[in-house]
């Protein structure tokens, strides 16, 4: 015991797990909650635009659901989740993905951050190790160490993940590659076509297992479409059903909206059953009702391609205003990414500034964005920052870049 | 490698983590698939009452949720919940516990059972032991063995958990107990107030965390209230804030609707936040949109009290034709308990009957029950079945036990 207690009462840091002790809190979540004072810029975290979710839809789908399926809505459910919506996955793969799937491949998640904690319990033995591009995904550096897992950063360059340092990595048989391949997070970089079959092919060798994680692809705004990994690996496995080396996981989140908490996986059915005992254990099911006003917004097939095409016209918009406004604003010195799809401007500072000593005086000036070294698995990016543009009005986007440039001016300056 | 894979493709079997492999589905999840089949009648789950359900005031409330607050409805939320449903949690818990806590003290998790994982993620290491009742919770017992722990079994009695057996265990230091003191599932139990406050002064003395499930209190038709463990611990520590060793899952699932998917946790502040950093990592939040819909609900604070009300004499009702069914129809020779509150009547059986084997009888006739042989951490109980009465009408009900009754005459005269 590290510490004592009084009157009997526990010292309850002395009771908790490994992995409870081992996890800190996401600065993304924590920003959230200064960023929600009246007043601040947020360039911070991934929310999608809170103006064009489809309000109307949602309430009037309540409104039938709860009228004509009331007791269903409300009571236990499937844990693979409700049957329609496990269908409209089915279609919705296939319209937009070109993949052939079976009710059985697909499992609804409360989120898509479930689903990789889902994987995670899945795949993962403590100590295990997980090859990530570095930088990744926040969320799923935080579910990984919750699931004990090292994370072995494979570097990224504007063609995504390296397949040379990936192949190295490889031999050493970790548990699984975790992959963003399209408009990575934080990067927004897109892995080429080429890259995605070498790294379909190195699974196949080296036995090793793919999550591929999908929020954005449907936000493309500019450039052609590429295969998922799950589309080109099951090609490779040509057959009645759905096999392969890829757990596909899928949200509403960005598409409809995160508040809804449903997203979805996709994998071979034997995966699948064993995924839905896990699930048993975690939560039972994902809210029904929720899935059931999901289901009711979507299922004219017509609707979810409409609004994605809205999403994609608001994005580019708030992208445009986002490099216009660097390019105006920021002093030289500076480099990122302009990206083709998603919600991010990567930025890479001179090597002598410090992102997170920017952030600090950018919260003074009410201006949020998320440091990059925050990404980084194994250290590193200290002098890089992830703008979202998904987020703020294109005239928010002008004045929060403009305080930022403003520091920036200010710092180069000193330097 | 147990298993060869053809054409680079896994056998995905070889890749699952340890427990993944060591979780079996849960018999009442698998049994919901059947006797979702028209002509059945399910005496098996614990499903509230459909009728029941506050379907139009849940309507009404998705209206005005989605018409004032949309967009917030529909966007990332904050972890530990929507700030107002945490505040009525206080308020609900002072009401009906008298317990003072603050928001700090709350956490609104994806349901109930979400709750129980979250305690197994914070205290469990792989290895780890917990003392449970015997029998107890078929979820819990999935749950804590996702998370890798062995369950201890303390047995039952009339007045709840043996006290004696429980201290004896506790010289070990298990990681925790699990206890569910009211209207225990499956046997129908409630811990008396000496016991419960054994209980508490055991906890204290040996320095062990208790993790109190209290889904059914609130559905009491018969007998006084008690105070939960909660709440006799937190007057040992008089002061102002929550200090203590219990931490208490509470759910809206038997209150207003499991569908909704919409629970929490209470505890002392510092465990909260470990909680919170955990269930980032788990699906970053409730849905939010049920979280509102739930608030919008109960926020006029007589709404809960007399929906409860209404709820416990629908299941007083219940209970009643079950009891007087099983007067009319059992042979003699079988013993059950008559419960004053939640959902379930534990039967025992002859020594020679198997619950198991009935069931499949029970299954051709369209009846389904749980046996209980599952309830029980280490085995036993071959000879036990739970009766759920929250579920179907009196007059289902009546008919279901005439066909369990058919049955067991049947066995009971060949035996």
């Amino acid at each position: 015991m590290t510490q004592t207690a009084t009157q009997g009462t526990l010292a309850w840091e002395n009771h908790f797990s490994q992995r409870a002790g081992g996890v800190g809190s996401s600065v993304v979540r924590d920003m959230l909650k200064i960023i929600r004072q009246p007043g601040y810029i947020s360039l911070a975290g991934g929310m999608p635009p809170p103006e064009l979710f489809p309000i109307d839809a949602c309430r009037a789908a309540a409104e039938r659901v709860l009228t004509r399926h009331g007791q269903e809505a409300m009571q236990y459910g499937l844990t693979a989740g409700y049957p329609p919506l496990r269908e409209f996955v089915v279609r919705w793969m296939k319209r937009t993905m070109d993949v052939e799937l079976a009710v059985d491949n697909v499992l609804i998640t409360s989120g898509g951050m479930q689903g990789m904690d889902l994987c995670g319990r899945l795949l993962l033995n403590a100590g295990d190790s997980i090859l990530t591009e570095s930088p990744t995904f926040l969320g799923a550096l935080q579910v990984f160490a919750v699931n004990q897992a090292v994370c072995v950063p494979i570097p990224l360059d504007d063609k995504g993940v390296q397949i040379e340092a990936l192949e190295h990595k490889l031999a050493a048989r970790p548990a699984f590659m975790y992959l963003i391949p399209t408009f990575q997070n934080p990067s927004g970089v897109t892995l080429s076509l080429e890259r995605r079959q070498a790294v379909i092919a190195l699974a196949a060798q080296y036995q090793v297992p793919i999550v591929e994680d999908d929020p954005y692809s449907h936000l493309r705004f500019a450039g052609k479409p590429l295969p998922s990994l799950l589309a080109l690996d099951a090609r490779r496995n040509q057959g009645q059903e759905l096999r392969g080396n890829v757990i596909y996981v899928g949200s509403f989140s960005k598409i409809l909206g995160p508040g809804l908490r449903v997203g979805w996986l996709v994998a071979p059915a034997n995966v699948i059953q064993r995924l839905d005992v896990l699930k048993q254990g975690t939560d039972l099911h994902a809210s029904v009702l929720a899935q059931m006003i999901v289901h009711e917004v979507v299922r004219d097939g017509e609707f979810l391609p409409r609004h994605v095409e809205k999403l994609r016209a608001a994005l580019r918009q708030r992208r445009d205003a986002m490099i216009a406004a660097m390019e105006r604003h920021f002093p030289p010195g500076l480099h990122w990414v302009n990206p083709n799809g998603g919600m991010f401007v990567w930025v890479t500072l001179p090597p002598s500034l410090d992102g997170n000593e920017l952030l600090k005086q950018a919260l003074q000036q009410k201006v949020a964005f998320v440091p990059g070294y925050s990404f980084f698995p194994a250290g590193g990016g200290h002098n890089t920052m992830r703008l979202n543009f998904s987020y703020p009005l294109p005239d928010v986007i002008e004045t929060g870049i403009q305080r930022l440039g403003q520091i920036l001016k200010g710092r180069m300056t000193k330097d």
